[in-house]
């Protein structure tokens, strides 16, 4: 007989079904038994009446692995309204001990820290696994709405030369004898990629060593990256953007049930057809008159001033999403396009989602003696980026890109305080394993 | 008016048409010159009548970026049998110096490190290019197929606390003053997240510090990653190595054009419906056979015996693949599961195909005291593999997978002499740029 996932069984009451999975959770009461499988979908209850069979999975440690085999028959009080009576079970793999931590409670009741110790195990509590599902459906929905504009997919170097995005926050690396660097972003690939392809993305590792111990930091995540040849302005940047976060959200809508859905609480976002935007020098004339003091002139946005902004956005515009443009140049990293008409200002974006920064990006410098000035102003030698370089002295065309934190993403969508919660090994200065 | 790509050129005769790409190449007759304009896609040759045009593009580097207004005019003899006529040229982006080889030539006349000193620039030739598409098919093909068969996508950390396959070939990281790794391969993690979600693969980079300076090696590569839990055995691992083969051969003979895929070289395998499949022993033996020596016995299958074994699959079988089981269980990887019916012989196979390996995988070990055993024969420490042990301890179903290294396998698809062409940015003993 063919195994069916848990989540099958609701469409074959009446059929004799064979479901494998873990053994989730036994309930003994005093006439009958409740066996909870779970598979990698979702759980199944399983009647048992049969006294000896109770008592062999009495005995058996939770998420002990085993094969049943029953009837499904429709029964309103049951999880999806069907439930497996009359069950033969095969044990496949006998636990050796009784787990750490209940997985069958709605939470796992233990300190985060305990938690991702444990994480093997802790990633088996279905609330866990939905956030995983929807990382996966963020990838295939990030990917699919890019390859349907044209967009190529790249895999860059995460062992590299020279740190790409500045000095300190970078991890260094023995190579054979001599230094080298985990790659900080793709940033300086996915340029070159443009003069390849015009339109590319990556999805990969990046790798910052910065010294933060917060719950919203981690050394170690996944970036979501595209960069795009013959734009006009940053504007045409956003609007990939909006497309990328469509298929995004889309993904995950789809390939998480309901059920699923509910278990991570995540509020998915609508987005308009037009996201506003607001020019950064606008977002301080608003603020001033929000908050009463003067910022006109300041260098940049506190976290506070982008709680302040998401929520006008909501009251203004009915929207989560708020695009602030034109950052000061001189705040944004080295590769960043003035804007032409007043290049104090920059042609760089930040995508603020329920009043917080989710993306970062903007149009980027194309020509080779723009950067030579950059470098000089900003004190930075261009001998660690000859590859880089190289590229602008051959033609490039106007371009931008952004890159999305995938973790901070789920994070986000969730709503959930940590950003360990949601990344699948976490790494951080006091974490390397497991 | 809206940009078209050169290849959208061919259905377009007739109309004005606008054109954005590099200066590919420019050839000055006597009476009339002709201009390929190249864009991330493909080539398209516009007629230059007017002289002072023909001038003003002969002062230009090649690589200089432009946007062509012209009328689209079917001609047998241009390329694609359009080419563009009375055209009006914007610079869009000069380029600042020649570069250092042609990238019209149908090979660039370089050596291969002064091609991959330049990778930025060498990678625009539409040759490279192409090795580039394909990969990126290829592992869009890859995910497709496995998510129709119910995986789900994970990204696992690349710094990790210890050696995952072995001690000496490890790239030591500093992490906050204390000592860290590179990840060799997912292993060890797709394995625990089995015991999440069934049914998992990776995209992602793996490192090894390798110290071989050989054509086939690189020192970091991109490896897809796959592993299935509740098979009965190998074979189920088999047929989706065989599944998600098929759906990235499919891939790229949908998003490569012909032309794009000649440029390659690439023969595209047929994929029988059964790929034939050879008993390690029984190797040996149609070896010994083959060869006139005494191979019984021997531990392992040496590159010549892996082209014999190609040539006889092709002859026997009309296959340009071949899977051989059943390698000895002490010359795999320590989670190898043994063959219970004669456990010398593991459940490990590999795919061999046109006389080179491929792709290793099969069954792992799921039982706790199967990896202590392993853990003491072997003489490993336990103590670093102490996350992944929990899972043993909780519950694993038997499973098993494969890895497939993607410039491999481009490599081999394309078969060509040296990893190097066909790797982004080849990081190798002495290569760490660009």
């Amino acid at each position: 007989m063919e195994r069916i996932w848990t989540t099958e069984l609701p469409a074959r009451a009446g059929e004799t079904v064979l479901l494998k999975g873990w053994l989730h959770r036994l309930r003994r009461l005093s006439s009958v038994s409740f066996l909870v499988l779970r598979d990698g979908r979702g759980t199944a209850q399983v009647v048992i009446d049969d006294p000896a069979l109770a008592a062999e999975l009495g005995s058996l440690p939770a998420e002990s692995v085993l094969a049943v085999t029953g009837e499904a028959v429709a029964e309103a009080q049951a999880p999806g309204g069907v439930e497996v009576r009359r069950p033969a079970v095969e044990v496949i793999s006998r636990a050796v001990e009784i787990p750490p931590f209940d997985l069958f409670r709605p939470r796992i009741r233990a300190h985060l820290p305990t938690v991702l110790d444990h994480a093997p195990l802790a990633l088996r509590h279905p609330r866990n696994r939905a956030f995983f599902r929807m990382a996966s459906a963020a990838m295939e929905g990030f990917r699919g709405s890019l390859r349907a504009h044209g967009f190529t997919e790249i895999q860059t170097p995460k062992i590299v030369g020279s740190a790409t995005e500045g000095g300190a926050s970078v991890f260094r690396l023995d190579y054979f004898g001599g230094p080298a660097y985990l790659s900080q972003s793709p940033q300086l690939y996915k340029q070159i990629m443009v003069g390849v392809f015009e339109r590319v993305f990556e999805v990969g590792p990046a790798f910052r060593a910065e010294p933060h111990d917060t719950p919203r930091h981690i050394n170690e995540f996944v970036s979501l990256d595209v960069e795009q040849g013959f734009i006009s302005d940053h504007r045409e940047v956003m609007a990939t953007l909006v497309t990328a976060l469509r298929g995004i959200i889309a993904a995950i809508a789809e390939a998480l049930s309901p059920a699923e859905l509910a278990l991570t609480g995540a509020r998915l976002p609508a987005l308009l057809p037009v996201i506003p935007s607001i020019h950064f020098t606008e977002a301080l004339d608003l603020l001033s008159g929000l908050t009463g003091e003067d910022l006109r002139g300041e260098p940049d946005l506190a976290p506070a001033h982008e709680r302040l902004l998401g929520e006008w956005a909501r009251e203004e515009h009915g929207s989560d999403f708020l695009f602030v443009t034109g950052y000061p140049t001189d705040q944004r990293a080295f590769y960043t396009a003035p804007d032409p008409a007043r290049p104090f200002y920059s042609n760089a974006f930040d995508l603020i989602f329920r009043g917080v920064e989710l993306v970062s990006g903007g149009e980027r410098m194309h020509r080779y003696e723009d950067y030579l000035a950059a470098f000089a102003r900003r004190d930075m030698g261009a001998e660690s980026f000859a590859g880089y370089l190289e590229i602008f002295r051959h033609g490039m065309p106007p371009h931008g890109g952004f890159a999305i934190g995938l973790e901070r993403l789920i994070m986000r969508l969730c709503e959930l305080p940590n950003i360990r919660e949601v990344t699948l090994f976490p790494r951080d200065m006091g974490r390397l394993t497991p």
